[in-house]
């Protein structure tokens, strides 16, 4: 088989992983060998081969996070699931390999004959954006909200997600050729960052009162997004695409009542109950494999081109995920 | 009577305000004029002059927001207070000035015979200390806060008011020489900022888990305060005095889980019920007359020297507050 392993860390996430063929190996009791039919490169995956995430695996260690495949065998005692069928991996086996060994208790089946791309990413962004919009502020139906980076996988996600809960979205990018990307996305407002964002965006929604931000990008762009916010409101921040600490004045804080909060699935898996985590993944499964939720793919790679594809990962300006197809 | 007057704003604060000479005004009727005591220059009146406060009075204005005084003369109908008492002068009444009227049923008696200048400084600094301290997160006696600007206004009344409820505070400063300034203060721990600053003080405290921190800085010193929290805590900022924005780093809000708010005592005074204030105001106002709350004063000024009262207010590396004293 082949798996993306890695047994250093550093700033070049593409120079500290690589390809290595291993014997495929056998199910033991109570185990299935899964041949993985997709895995994505989150920029959760980025971070843990750089060392900045917040949860790092001990090395050596073998990259991805979550993915999809199919039972291929069963080791000793186990009936269930019939090979054929279609399961999530569970998180942190693993995933950029064309095999993975599970515990078969730990596998939730999952619908065969749905894209499997799109049923890989099911496990980090759809529940990431999902969750901002419900756990910070009690939205209600025809209220807007407003985040940035709407162009990664999360924002898309959440644009479909407000939609479908009644929800109006002011998106905001970076660049002038991602609102073309978006333009058949539901977005309601789409929208060039800029250091008068509130103005324009005031505009556009006919100066709706805006009670939640969602941040990825840090820097100056924090501050923009807070002023686009009502007085009181939440501004909720999951990552820093900017590479930058996010900047934010006393005068938002202290003048107009902004709340600034950090949002991280990890920790949401601590507190959630088992049965609440459930109901999350049923809809949002449901609504991949209907196709009502699904994530732009800007391209897919063999595991053979892992370090092709984490530069691709790592860097800006594509329009949609990587994901790793072992046999395409 | 002199009183200190503004009719433009500009970002040199001394420069728009100016001393005059006005006619001693009587009071109406249901009025009384007020001899002025003390009134001192806090960070917000500094800002009201150069524009960059929250709220703006209309142009000309009087400068100063509060300040005691001692009834001197009643207008029709007004037999209360008696003339000779100590009052609280309403909040922008204009208090840098010799002589203040003002409607008798809105003042407020204090004691008499209690030092003008520690009484004139009773409406801003302590109930923000004593809020912060309370309204946001339900601290227990034994329990850490760490602040910076310790060697403020604010800072050391946070620092007593700490101590009467059994609180143990850090205080960062910015420079080696306050350090001296806060010897007595009572402060349980005293540390110059850096950016090794969360170190330092996991050493100092033994590691105790610390659930507030007060940020009056911004810039990077608010990352330095928040890397100091434990996992979940609240970061509370009221203040800008590097002149730079909040930095903090998405791992603190994410990976960490930490919250960050602002307080503005404006804004309490929006929500909080009368009873409430009251309750508030009396408790403060008790122990200042009993020597507990204290506030050290750098200098003292006539208001004919506003301009240069104004400056050293505006200015960094006092060691206490800056008073305007009509009648040394």
């Amino acid at each position: 088989m082949k798996q993306a392993r890695y047994s250093t860390r550093g700033p070049v996430p593409q120079d500290v992983i690589a390809c290595e063929t291993l014997d495929t190996p056998e199910p033991g009791p109570g185990q299935v060998r899964i041949k993985v039919l997709a895995a994505p490169i989150n920029p959760s995956d980025v971070l843990t081969l750089t060392g900045e995430y917040g949860m790092l695996p001990p090395l050596p260690a073998v990259g991805g996070n979550e993915g999809v495949g199919v039972v291929e065998a069963h080791g000793e005692g186990v009936t269930q699931p019939a090979v054929g069928q279609t399961v999530l991996i569970p998180v942190g086996a693993g995933t950029w390999s064309t095999h993975v060994v599970a515990d078969a208790a730990k596998l939730m089946p999952l619908p065969n004959g749905v894209d499997p791309i799109q049923l890989s990413m099911l496990v980090v962004n759809p529940p990431t954006a999902a969750l901002m919009l419900s756990e910070f502020v009690d939205l209600q139906p025809g209220e807007w909200v407003i985040q940035n980076a709407a162009n990664s996988a999360v924002g898309g996600y959440l644009i479909q997600i407000a939609k479908a809960r009644g929800l109006k979205t002011a998106n905001v990018v970076r660049r002038e050729s991602a609102i073309a990307d978006l333009a058949d996305s539901g977005a309601d407002v789409l929208i060039v960052d800029g250091p008068d964002l509130h103005k324009r965006v005031a505009e556009a929604t006919g100066k709706a009162p805006i009670r939640l931000g969602i941040d990825a990008v840090g820097g100056q762009s924090t501050e923009n997004l807070a002023r686009c916010l009502a007085v009181g409101g939440t501004l909720v921040n999951y990552g820093a695409m900017s590479g930058e600490p996010c900047s934010i004045s006393p005068a938002s804080f202290v003048f107009r009542d902004i709340t600034l909060k950090g949002f991280w699935l990890a920790q949401w898996f601590r507190k959630a109950a088992p049965a609440q985590q459930m109901a999350v993944y049923a809809d949002l499964a449901k609504r991949i494999a209907t196709g009502e939720l699904h994530a732009r793919v800007h391209a897919t790679y063999p595991v053979e081109a892992i370090k092709d594809a984490v530069a691709a990962a790592a860097s800006g300006g594509r329009n949609g995920k990587i994901v790793i197809v072992p046999t395409p």
